[in-house]
């Protein structure tokens, strides 16, 4: 372990949500540290001494705007104008995939292992536009090697291919895409690609420019142990002036002196679109500040896949028991699957002992996912519930 | 008035924001009364407490938005199945805006009286579909009587126009089109209604279904005094099926067995995306019951009413101060302009002495807004200042 038990202590106790249970469900939600909650709490007073509606908050809440944007953008090695606000992952992916001016017969291309939100939209866009639409199957080659994935996007791009849509860490495998491998094979045809960052950011050491990818959907309340509700897109400065905004609002505009509108605002806050939950904004900017202040990404993210390598070799012992991947994850997602398949029955019951994970129905199987202040007795007692519930 | 004062009293303990100053912004955003603060962080201590991520919160969360759905409905008088949840009046009026199905030449109608974002999504649609957008200049009518306004719109329709969307109560002059008229005039011609109610909804009394209206898009926080990023759109049950999702996620969907998505809900609720801030849904239904706790909405309104009418009189009585209105507004907003034309220069003033009003480009004027817990104080206080301002 790169980072000492007593420290891992110590990080701990600004956690509420780590004190009273085994919590292994980073990768649908992250705790809160309680400076974040106090950053939250804190803007939502200052807005109501000072207003809430005045010149003066408008001001704080601009401020507190551009501080976050700065933060994330640093987090990602980009540049504060590519960053959109959004809500969630899935805005971020509507606000690309709804962007393009797609024509009937222009190709989309999508994996299985997206989230069902993400699907969704692609068969809209089907319905809307008759666009097609191609879901590669994924999970069957995710623990292949970078070559071969790389060769199957190859192979399922047409000539009509305008878009790939897919997850940097799958959700459901855990496992990593080389994502910038596939992008410059997309590129080299002239396709796009929108990567869904739901697992990465906060996770990874991340630099966009380097990886090359085109647009990036993240959200700040999993890995980032945000408050949920914010999030963000990045958008590749050349995109920026093709990708054509949908949703609208006030914030995505310039207004004339009358007060109407007169253009879009130049950045990527084009996309985002009117009154948001603005307390937020300064509970994220305390996340980040809060894990930059245990340590640099790298150190992090090698304790997540030190923690994750001693979980899914634990897991992988137990009579009945496989591990999705065959080799220690690339990052905190370890799923397994039972042989008697009662995967909701063992994560009820896990829950009402205070372990808690998630079922995932595609593979059906458990995904239990550790972070850099997981403990390793937490690994421990999941692997100790797993045994005995499946020795019966 | 018809709330006592010593009513009115009690009830601004309840409000921080309303402690130290003279707020007369609620159009822009209403204070937010203790104990929706505190539904609100009882929201964040319960789901970090209980998770976050985990099936107990999944059905925590569910009840709190099948608790504010209901809420809401019985205020606008519609089934709980008719309403989508968003996070602003904007979302709303764009879910509607990108819903239709547009064909190059369809026409939209908008009112020159709408809020910049609402135009921008207009002219976004134009953009992207190439239809018709006409702006119709309802400014120099607003005063005009009900009959007069309901010719406006009428005359204003073409064989290809396939939406008007208008203001309930038009942010900058305070004035209510008479939108059941306009619906009636708008249906014999086959034509959609959306109205952005982000004024009149926590103001007036309203029953939706006797509007007629298709689409009706609002936020609560405004005049019902909840959090910022929290709103609703209503959806008129024969329009549900023709409207499409534009922007979708796992919450507009069911999935099926595997996890894949199989259709969309049934309800409104095909409308919602994604994760979003859920504490928020706690505080707005807590500031939904504060209001009803304090009287019936007609009360209220009545209360709204009388203190603007005070406001008004005050205001006009002072040399080179001109009201927007030739008569009582009907609602809580009071704008006027200068003859000096010096707006920007009296806000900040106002401000600098804890008098919180808005500058108004469109017209270039001043709005004032009082609420059922202002006091006749506040207008005198506002009154003076002005007079003051303007006398040099």
């Amino acid at each position: 372990m790169v980072l000492t038990a007593s420290k891992i202590t110590e990080i701990r106790q600004q956690f509420l949500a780590l004190q009273s249970k085994t919590y292994l469900n980073f990768g649908g939600q992250g705790p809160l540290p309680n400076s974040a909650w106090e950053a939250i709490q804190n803007s939502y007073l200052h807005i109501q001494q000072a207003g809430p509606f005045c010149t003066k908050n408008y001001a704080y809440i601009s401020s507190q705007i551009a501080a976050l944007r700065q933060a994330l953008s640093q987090e990602l090695n980009i540049t504060p104008e590519s960053l959109a606000l959004t809500d969630s992952v899935t805005t971020g992916c509507n606000i690309v995939l709804w962007g393009l001016d797609w024509r009937a017969g222009d190709h989309l291309l999508l994996t299985d292992c997206e989230h069902p939100g993400i699907l969704a939209i692609g068969q809209q866009l089907q319905a809307r536009f008759g666009i097609d639409l191609t879901v590669l199957p994924l999970l069957q080659q995710a623990q292949a090697d970078s070559e071969h994935l790389v060769t199957c996007f190859r192979q399922a791009l047409t000539p009509r291919t305008r878009l790939v849509a897919l997850s940097h860490l799958l959700w459901n495998t855990g496992t990593t895409l080389p994502l910038q491998e596939i992008v410059a094979v997309c590129h080299q045809q002239g396709v796009l690609v929108l990567a869904d960052a739901a697992q990465s950011v906060g996770m990874m050491s991340l630099d966009l420019p380097s990886l090359g990818v085109d647009f990036y959907a993240f959200t700040g309340h999993k890995w980032l142990c945000g408050p949920d509700g914010l999030g963000g897109l990045y958008i590749h400065p050349e995109q920026l002036g093709h990708l054509q905004p949908t949703y609208v609002g006030w914030r995505s505009i310039k207004n004339g002196p009358q007060g109407f509108p007169e253009a879009f605002q130049a950045t990527a806050a084009k996309f985002e679109i009117a009154t948001t939950a603005f307390p937020l904004v300064s509970g994220l900017t305390a996340a980040l500040h809060f894990h930059h202040h245990v340590s640099p990404t790298s150190i992090r993210y090698q304790q997540i896949c030190d923690l994750s390598r001693y979980l899914w070799q634990g897991l992988a012992t137990i009579p009945g028991v496989r591990c999705l991947t065959s080799t220690p994850p690339p990052a905190g997602l370890v799923t397994f699957q039972l042989e008697s398949g009662k995967h909701g029955a063992l994560v009820e019951w896990l829950e009402n002992q205070g372990i808690l994970v998630r079922l995932l129905l595609f593979p059906n199987s458990v995904r239990a996912c550790v972070h850099y202040m997981s403990l390793l007795r937490e690994c421990d007692q999941l692997i100790g519930a797993v045994a005995e519930f499946t020795r019966g």
